[in-house]
């Protein structure tokens, strides 16, 4: 999808991991880095976007990714704003007419959270020269800064992708989570990327996205480097896929023994917020093999990254406000 | 409503534009002048109010005009608290008690919309000295930051006021916006202001208010240099003062061909959110003659003219943050 | 309590009065005077938190206190995130996944607000070290900010515990305001600490707690120095412990003609907002003796010195942004 790059190649939007340069990923691995430096300190700020106005509008709901991205913008000195629609109560205004207005403000920055797939996408269509719009979650299809905090957590524990062995668990039907991974792993090189999840669980293009698939939660972990545990959103299900909850932890909710068949020194990751008990056992969840809490550490790194390369703002001329 | 101003005549509120002294509603287009280059630049930040608290206080919920104050106040670098008040919910504390107790926070501004006509005025009259109250939309009375946005946008785009014929057509009756706007144009000397609607649309004090009337649009819009369309708000109106939405567009909503009896280089102004196809056709809305974003960016730099003006905070010391 | 102290016996939360080291009790009022002063000047703000992260978590709604918060903390150039927390839709993750996951955020500090007694507390045993937590309120047991607020505008007024006799009037039952407030006069020395109250709304512990114990509002005023009305919460009385409003102001309700008894400069206060003719007149409220507004005002300083205490930030280092 060429509209989230410029002419020269270089990322004006953030929308999705798809077919993306993987210099261009690393490039975000290796800025999120520098700022990773920033986020341990007690001064956490860098004046890199100062002056600059980041909008966040959320067409759903999320305290935890609107927070994350609130406080990476903050962290670069930008101003925020939070806006807030409730799809029910707009619908006199077209999606259009909204982002013509809000632009008119001159904001550098939009990220946007909707549930209709596309929505970003159609907001970096519109928006003027300049402006940037970053997604975060657009219905199924995508949310490209999970998908990078991820890679960088995974990174950070495992080195490089080429030999590792990455098995995703869940609903990867439903999941915009899943789908920004697997491009953005393959895109890094895995050495293999796998799904776990019954027949029902699985997309339709499944065989199109490069990865192995599995039903079987234990053959689908053999070896594997990284497991990662999708959340189970029940309110995305739509009709009997599922059979329950403990039926879905009885076949596929991961705990330490049935990580038998992975590598021993195999990361399990997760999104987030974990339902204890469905997709993930407690005591594997808050045991020594789980990197979950890092995935939330590194999600404003990596945040800050997309933030300033989409304004061509150079990390390397950070520094501390004094 | 000399609440607004001080002895030496000086802007220390801002509630209303009718009978504002010319000379201030004229500073305050020159001073948001000198703003609006500020906007444009990729360090949007002035240190002006550095230090300084400004509460936005919505009564009635507007994203748009809270976000145009916040990001207007945050531009001069001010802290800026957004509180939310739910009528429905805080029936046992007094507006008054409310007052006093978020001014003994010793903000040094208000901004206020209350869907009460004169709630603005009583709290200025209320507060302690070196506090300022901005109306940022109150009942039916009076929203004169909007007012001024339109001269403003007006200014740039026509020129002097004198040589302007002015059409505001709609929904008069329930605009404050509408009531603003007529007394912000006759204060600055504007050749000729028009209101154009069906009589039930019409304030019964319309003949004091320095307008010409006009029933039909065609008639209304002869020779006008500005055409204004007003949101039609239903909820404002109570009982059946309309016959339908098509019906109104077939009278009163503005096409292209519709302004044929219009200045050929008529521009056309919109308050905004506009509903499509009924106060306004999109072609029109969407065309060359429609200034309707370019109020939207204006809005930002006249709130700013307002709040330097009101703290007696002088723009020409602005400097950009380094 | 030591969770709020480190091994040198310093504040490292602020979770309660109770058992609190006088000298502490002590510092936070000294260290709130040397901030009472910026609050008054123009440029209201000190960099003293500068780049650091302070998340405000509310679990119950409460405008007010969370704008002191909010403003005491901008006024220490943090930056701040408000999240408000609707528990009803929120029952899927436990309050522990909730802290470790906001933790992960890195944040400096977290100001929460709980209807369950401990919640801070439990906030406090596990954050990670460096990390503060204050308590803006947990169910029936402590408002300690409230309390100091409330010491601080007495020894404005009133100058020395040690000869002071103060009465508070009204649900001691329910009321964490009073708790804290008897927990911190008695640290500071109050000559006597009395409640007033039927029996109903004592609490069971009330021998243990250091009062004198009034059933008649008259006998109880006599020859006190301060007078604390406070909030009648109707939604905190679990039956029919009151026979009505008027009734309660028949018997409790505070006059200026029932304040007779009480020493002629007894000053009166409330922690707001104020139910008027329910436990005040409103023309005493409004009144000489009324120093009601000015705990509000106290109350950022108060919240500002706390701040900086816990992350041992020392406020004489307290330069103005340029």
């Amino acid at each position: 999808m060429s509209v989230q790059l410029d002419d020269q190649g270089r990322l004006r939007h953030f929308l999705t991991t798809e077919g993306l340069d993987p210099r261009l990923l690393v490039r975000i691995l290796d800025t999120a880095e520098s700022f990773s430096g920033v986020i341990g300190k007690s001064v956490k700020t860098v004046p890199l976007l100062r002056g600059r106005t980041v909008i966040n509008l959320f067409f759903e709901s999320s305290t935890r990714t609107r927070t994350t991205f609130e406080l990476a913008a903050k962290r670069l000195s930008a101003d925020v704003l939070n806006v807030a629609v409730d799809t029910t109560t707009t619908k006199g205004e077209s999606l259009l007419d909204m982002l013509r207005n809000l632009q008119a403000m001159q904001a550098d920055m939009f990220v946007i959270r909707h549930n209709q797939s596309g929505a970003a996408e159609y907001f970096a269509r519109h928006v003027d020269p300049g402006v940037a719009v970053l997604n975060a979650g657009d219905g199924w299809h995508a949310h490209p800064t999970q998908a990078m905090l991820d890679a960088f957590t995974i990174r950070r524990h495992k080195g490089p992708f080429e030999q590792l062995r990455i098995a995703i668990v869940g609903d990867i039907r439903h999941s915009r989570v899943a789908r920004s991974q697997i491009h953005a792993f393959n895109g890094l090189g895995a050495g293999e990327v796998r799904v776990i999840a019954p027949n029902t669980l699985l997309p339709s293009d499944v065989d199109s996205l490069g990865v192995q698939v599995h039903n079987d939660l234990s053959a689908g972990l053999r070896d594997v480097d990284v497991v990662i545990a999708l959340r189970l959103q029940r309110e995305r299900m739509q009709g009997a896929l599922l059979p329950g909850e403990s039926e879905y932890f009885r076949h596929y909710g991961l705990t330490e023994s049935r990580l038998a068949s992975a590598h021993p020194e195999a990361i399990v990751m997760h999104p987030g917020p974990i339902n204890r008990g469905v997709e993930i056992d407690s005591a594997l969840a808050d045991g020594p093999r789980s990197v979950i809490l890092d995935q939330v550490t590194n999600g404003i790194a990596v945040r800050m990254a997309v933030m300033t390369m989409v304004l061509g703002v150079q990390p390397d001329t950070a520094r501390e406000v004094s």
